[in-house]
């Protein structure tokens, strides 16, 4: 008798150092999420740090996903490119295939791809790269699900190939009144309070809406949340959020 | 009633370009090798060229094999570096992955793993990369084979963990009276006129034997011969070889 | 009596290659231009050829420009980046120092920019990468000259700033009725036959005017001709040019 | 009537981020050191972090120096590589130009060359890569300072090239009863707790001694002490070590 969806997913970017620089807590919040977006090479992430947090999710029960990027280390994967789409399905194929290998050692498996950064804004419009990716992904096989914004071309077009899809929300991100993110130049487009951010968290997974930046409430409807964990207290509030939902009675749980 | 090797294998390095740069010419060597050694991202190989090479690979029925290197593009992998074995093993295991998923998705499959350059001399003697390789060729699972130097301390580390080795010569380099490659810096390293290089496949295909560059002749069994593909000529030179070998009754066909 | 430039530089692109491969044939171009335009290690370039094609640039009396780019080996400095303007400018600077270490144990020093590729094009538009580019340009000091396309943004800026600006032409490239480029993906937008080539090197040079892909003629005052150095012949057609031009009365020299 | 140093220079590693990563503690490391060895691209140091810890280091005159490095993003620096001379004297002289743009810019210069990590351990011994970073060094021009291990392969070729040398100590690592460096592996090699560092910069600044792991007092002459920044409390230790100096009237100044 209610539509509030009864599970959330939780996920992460996780092992986005390199070489000898670390950014994410990887290990705290590996005991929190239930999705790990683990970046493959291209704008983070070498191989023994993709081994690693492979090794920990497979052991802790959490789904492994590639977080597959542009090739911009020195950018972080935050410089949109205009890459051609041959060129862009290729490289991320090439991303997954090299993740797969360690899940797999693991005893898991990748099991879903969401884009990283400048990629995963430029495919919430862009038809072409939107489809290089998919190509990308389709390329790669396993029928693997694909993680990205409502609404977003790259959705659609992955639908359209027949592959599973997942929405996600951002409990840290303020929404415009048509459900779409406020910008991250603007002010107020990212929440910081860590009481709003878990706030926000319940009512998404809860309700399937949230309060646009403009006041009024916004049906935001995810199978997960996406939450951060490059900021100091990231691991803790995530630990929290958690707790939060779950006390609510939100069975937080990986999509199948 | 002959000890004489009745098949042999010719392999290839090939896709040892990157972005805008080529080296090989892949078209015409796959019509030649039947095992192509494809470069993996780290010496050389852009995602592009790894899925085209292994496209037309599995066409032509030629065995696609992981040429997998230091992480060294300025280089060319041709700089030996004291890379820790953990790092080496994830290094090896993430390329043979990356090459795994345009292998699968050309209907084929990564089958064994070469080193590239300096590595491939570095495990001829070095214990600890050798087995970092062949660990890192575990992670890949699959039971991929290990083609490498006879003698080789890759090839006995491969053994003793189980995977299948194959020895491998080259008709195009000079040997010493012990069977070992004589140092390309030296004088004579390299064997450039084209009938030589014929004449020695021809020895080593059917007799397992070479004229060392001391005048005697050497046993040099090897189930593979490596022939060279980025020098002027090269393509025709190898067309030359397999066919005079196919002539003389040698059965040119990719190890098991 | 006459409005006819008296003068014209040549200018090419070198030291295209980076590590084991090779694009331009930079020994015979530096025979021919008047100005290196040598890639500095982001698009192509590594350290030991951006140091040997200065030396025989300065050897040769041919002026050394910085092709400075996007950071993108693997598009080869192809593809359009987002680069924040503080990054793009001290990326500007960083590659001008690298080079300028060269120039100068050469005995010469860098005497010009000149953006390659996706850059190139970007800020013949955009005003904020045109700004970050001259910003990086005089980040590095000494008064560079700006080598570009009449009309940009990226001269206008430059100029602004009080930097020596230099207009270049195309003459294996098609123009639109107002002047501008035919874009590269249109047909017809290079020209490929080595006499028309020719013949519009002497129009530009004589006339400062082309024949539009339209049949018009059309104004296109420019000091410098940019010749193209990475295609088989290139080398020959750069000679025949030159020879052209110095038959036909007109002096290549480099720009003051 | 003193053999006693009357002053010590205090030397760091800084600009060690890359891209969105950090490392050091810059801003609160420039306001103690005199020397800063500001990383160049190749081990760490994107552009911007360069631009910005030179225009800080001139604001507080601190020296500029280049920290030059094997190219190796993915390994720091840390891996010791077989680069051959040429290659390694270009790419030092690359680094060193391209950090030579912002200093200038900054209205400083680059005052010496500092290699790093596996570099310079390297070169401690390698007389062959030794004479090549010399030959870098030579290369940038300006008669540049070398700083490095007292009785290095480097300092010596240094100093046969006319080059000014400067040795530095290291008050967070054992040394052994010849007065070299107990190898990193080895237990007790890096000290830890901070009254130690404290003492034995006191130790190495006024007498040119320290007490060696196997007890002795060992004589090591340093005009430079390297102070660590890459670990929590780093910065607070700095600090610590420069008030101690100076209150046991030590001056705490830059090498000519």
């Amino acid at each position: 008798m209610t539509m509030i969806p009864p599970l959330v997913d939780l996920n992460a970017d996780l092992g986005e150092g390199f070489g000898r620089w670390r950014l994410t807590d990887d290990e705290q919040l590996l005991s929190v999420v239930t999705s790990a977006n683990v970046a493959c090479g291209f704008h983070a992430g070498d191989a023994p740090t993709m081994r690693r947090v492979c090794a920990l999710a497979a052991e802790r029960g959490v789904r492994i996903g590639a977080q597959v990027s542009y090739r911009d280390l020195a950018g972080f994967g935050r410089r949109t490119m205009d890459v051609p789409p041959d060129e862009l399905a290729a490289e991320v194929a090439y991303q997954i295939g090299a993740l797969e290998v360690f899940a797999r050692a693991a005893g898991s498996r990748v099991a879903y791809v969401k884009p990283h950064g400048a990629l995963y804004n430029r495919v919430v419009h862009d038809e072409e790269q939107a489809a290089a990716v998919v190509e990308g992904v389709r390329l790669a096989g396993g029928l693997l699900a694909v993680l990205g914004l409502p609404g977003s071309r790259l959705l659609a077009r992955a639908a359209k190939a027949g592959l599973p899809v997942v929405s996600e929300a951002f409990a840290d991100r303020a929404y415009t009144s048509r459900a779409t993110l406020v910008p991250r130049g603007q002010e107020g487009a990212v929440i910081t309070h860590p009481d709003a951010v878990v706030e926000r968290s319940l009512s998404l997974a809860r309700t399937g809406t949230v309060i646009a930046a403009t006041g009024e409430s916004v049906e935001v409807r995810a199978r997960s949340l996406c939450l951060h964990g490059d900021t100091p207290g990231a691991a803790a509030l995530a630990r929290r959020v958690r707790a939060e939902l779950e006390g609510a009675g939100v069975r937080v749980e990986a999509f199948a």
